[in-house]
């Protein structure tokens, strides 16, 4: 899956940026809930911690964004959520928006995700088909005509404009489907590291660190030490 | 200050209930941003599956509900967070409410806290002292004056009918100061231990799971071994 | 009616509470608009002004809460009101709820009286039978298995945590379907006296009144002696 | 004050309708909270119960609209409530409004008021001295040069494009400083028979009654006679 | 259209006003869309500026609103949007409207044009026959019962208490199907003029400029030259 | 002002898009209110319709966005305005922002601005001087200094963490004094082309036209001829 994100990423940015994926030593192969976020968020904070001085930005490049805000809130370079980074450029395409995906299990939480944007007033909701495929791996041949159809319907019947395909299983199958959907169809990890490439331009000459409103240094016990010492501003992590 | 919030438990349930208090051994003393609560979340996922099967109720003791909805979704117990459990209680006592703190690095986190129980139409925010007291094991009695001029004016100005003491180091300062406030005042861990014991009630006859909107079983890597199995509902993780 | 709501009163609270029930003598057996709420409230109002000084908390025992917040302007003890108790407990509970109910002809008051606790934003709907059982006596036998397939729709397809039961004809109904619903069932009633209970504790050592934002004192004409000397704060009625 | 409430809508109407003025027998002068709306409403029921056969609208002439909705639910003719005719009327004439009125005391009670009619987006706030006056009866007199500053602070410094005069004291006073506020200033008893007249002529060829979504006809207890018979739909009362 | 307008006009406000009809010279015969009310609503600028002395109050005749708070930002008189008139007097008339018209096109639109006034809370959406008829000239014969079944339905299911008839083709039909639906129906066009009317009363003793939250005056290049003064506030245009 | 814009959307893009400057004919300098933006969206119009076919994305270089939602039901390629892309930049970067312009007569337009974005609920607000500058030319240099001042207010006491520079006289402010503002500090014509190249990358793929939610085909009267082929959707216009 990282192997696949990491295709497209680079397809996207071309030779414009380097991507340099990272995955997660412990925890899920992909998330769909609250609890699932919660400790995968954690993760995504140590590894930002580990990488955060060599690279530019980053893409946490799971569906539901875990960690987007706490990250923001510790490391001084452009944190970029797939989801986020979805809805605002769907945002700037249209006037509406829906998301397709794969499994009927991802609703409740992807609609979650789409809500703490804060542009819930401009969303269609999350069309899935009717039950979850046997087999993810194969999804999008398996899927393919399902997700034209709900897309579609996402745009006639909803009013959608733009629709986005979310979820792991479905990264890189937009383009391939664009031209078929009578809507803008959006694959949220191109969309994430157009954004990152966006947000490191945007942020070149801030201020160190980038906001004021950060916590305030902290000493903690038993964290990875690059984690520690993030939350201790930098200082000697205890 | 585990201790302190014990012994306030312990007071305010009598013999009505037992309270085992349980502490982090690694992580903060206290949570003060997301990215706090996002790492404590995980933590207290790993205190929680340790412990669930032990005990009737659960009260998450750190003002922020650090991963209170991602417990809920894992655990088939009530889940109880301070914050919300405020919240909610002051909803029943009156139209508006408001949170007072030792503070004003707090205002911001806890303004997001109850913003996310929804019940932000009826909340005045959050007032605070000009600055950060040195120290903060005497915040009762170095501030204790001007909490209830805070409270005061939240009562009178911002017309909140109940007034909330944020913070651990307020924990216990609510019943001395209550007739001296034009308004109630609630302690948050006292709401919290009610609240629990009323839960338990109201789930005596429920069905095990408590509801069908979990997330699928799943396999992990490297979490605490109850915290595995409770994501693999129960069967061997791995 | 009052009689069943009174033993279930005091199954739920043991030997904690006494529980005094007190039925209108004029009015209607239940409520189920606005108009019947404003009428039942002002005699809401006698009757509480008349038993005030007795009791430590009043529990309003009609679902859409009639003169809930005019209450808690006037009267100096916890108001406690049948929905918004059950809103605030299921919001203690689970992310969202419904309300199920036995007629049609109560979905639009109650899902008015759930919007004006505030939380409609975590509220999946009310949902009913599809015609008004021709006896409300024998609802709970008649409709049971109806009732315990609605909440589970509200469960599965509307992704409720918890439901509601609303209405004086099922109260008492909760425990005894709880087990075969997947997700936590609500008997309004026993939520109510559970948070009055709490409410009592809370307010234990507040000052008097209960809050700065009254009404000012006024002279009135007409009224019930009790109420119009609430009204005026105490002095002599005129 | 119903006398001069009366001068005002016949000045306003002129021949065009015929003012029929009602006093409440009990209750209250002016309505300052949601309790006092309470009682006064079911008052207000009895009072429309009493004439609705022979008039073709009503007006409720008390700023917070006590029993409005109730009364649209009852009765097949047109009900006005004094304040939300003002606010729609405002938003007729602007993008937005504000509330200026005599006393401190009013603030929350409007600002409910304002909020009840859905319209809270576009409403600016409430503003008022920051004392009671002494004397009532001379409101107008003591507080013009204050009313006029209000409105014209409420208009330059909170962009409110159209100011009601609220509460009964201030009625009548619109039209008389209308010509030195920068921003339009509305009298809510003039809007109230305005939109009265307009109302009967959208309504002159609707069915009776005027809609489905009615309470059940009920059999009620002790109530007056007219509004026993009104909520058993023109049957006899019981 | 314009002539069948002006009928309706006249005799909704019989001898009370006469009705000055104005016909736009360029643009489209009506509006459905964001693009052809931006490009209408200059034209309305010009058409209003060319008139404004000499006229009391201005109505503009389209269901969109094109222009509407532009123009009360410019021109010293009641300007009356025939879609915000409608939805302000529905809401003086019951809880919750609803909207019914001749064409699934116009729904995106007219959903628009209800939230664009901020009542969308108490809106229950467009019901429109699911094709387009192929002559608008003859919708009110060839639809006519059909709309009586959308009104009937957006008033039983969707518990709309009043149904506006959106849409120049079904201008004057509410008063001929009145009777004949459980709600209350409303004429946009007779509501305009009624409401027109009534802001001219509300303003006869207001200052000049209306309000102070005007543009500031602004030289324009190659604008009609009554809109450029108007632009300019009266001055001489460049 | 045209030539400014144009020189720092150069800078912006480097050699990986060419910036072709379009300005209107007619019109105003700026934009500063709903009418002004009534009239431009217009004029965006032609000049959109009459460039379309020969540029990859548009964008509207007016803070206001005149046109932008009309512009994309009728043109199939991105269409970027400068607050919308601004705000969504924002929004990627942090949890608030506030806008910080150079007039108070900017306040109410700008405000409007951000809430039709739909993410008013992350929005702290507009900062500006108490008085209009006496020559917008000099603004930066006269107010360079405020400008810090009014940012870092933004970021400190409103908790903004990122600030939109808004208005053409601040335009390429930003990267001037990002590093004296304790936040991330955004130049909107900055962020409006670097979205306007992502989203060109976003829609290599997609169908034309790239949504069906369009206005149906028009025949209009008296319009730029451009422009009515567009409305006309490609056909001969009339």
């Amino acid at each position: 899956m990282t192997d696949n994100m990491a295709a497209i990423a680079r397809a996207t940015v071309g030779d414009l940026a380097e991507i340099i994926p990272v995955t997660a030593t412990r925890g899920f192969p992909y998330i769909a809930s609250r609890a699932e976020a919660q400790i995968a968020g954690g993760i995504v904070l140590e590894m930002i911690a580990e990488h955060a001085s060599t690279v530019d930005a980053v893409v946490i490049a799971a569906f539901g964004d875990p960690s987007l805000k706490g990250a923001r809130d510790l490391f001084d370079l452009p944190i970029v959520g797939m989801a986020e980074a979805a809805v605002m450029t769907a945002a700037l395409l249209g006037e509406s928006f829906a998301v397709v995906t794969f499994s009927p299990l991802m609703t409740r939480w992807y609609d979650e995700c789409v809500q703490a944007t804060g542009l819930g007033n401009r969303f269609k909701g999350v069309l899935t088909p009717d039950i979850t495929p046997a087999r993810l791996t194969d999804v999008q041949t398996d899927l393919g005509a399902d997700i034209i159809t709900m897309a579609t319907t996402a745009a006639t019947r909803h009013h959608a404009d733009v629709i986005i395909l979310g979820g792991a299983p479905l990264a890189g199958l937009a383009p391939k489907i664009a031209s078929q959907v009578p809507a803008i169809v959006i694959d949220p990890i191109a969309a994430a590291v157009l954004q990152a490439m966006t947000l490191v331009r945007m942020t070149a000459h801030a201020a160190t660190p980038l906001r004021v409103n950060k916590p305030a240094a902290k000493t903690s016990i038993g964290l990875a030490a690059p984690l520690a010492m993030a939350i201790h501003h930098g200082g000697a992590a205890s």
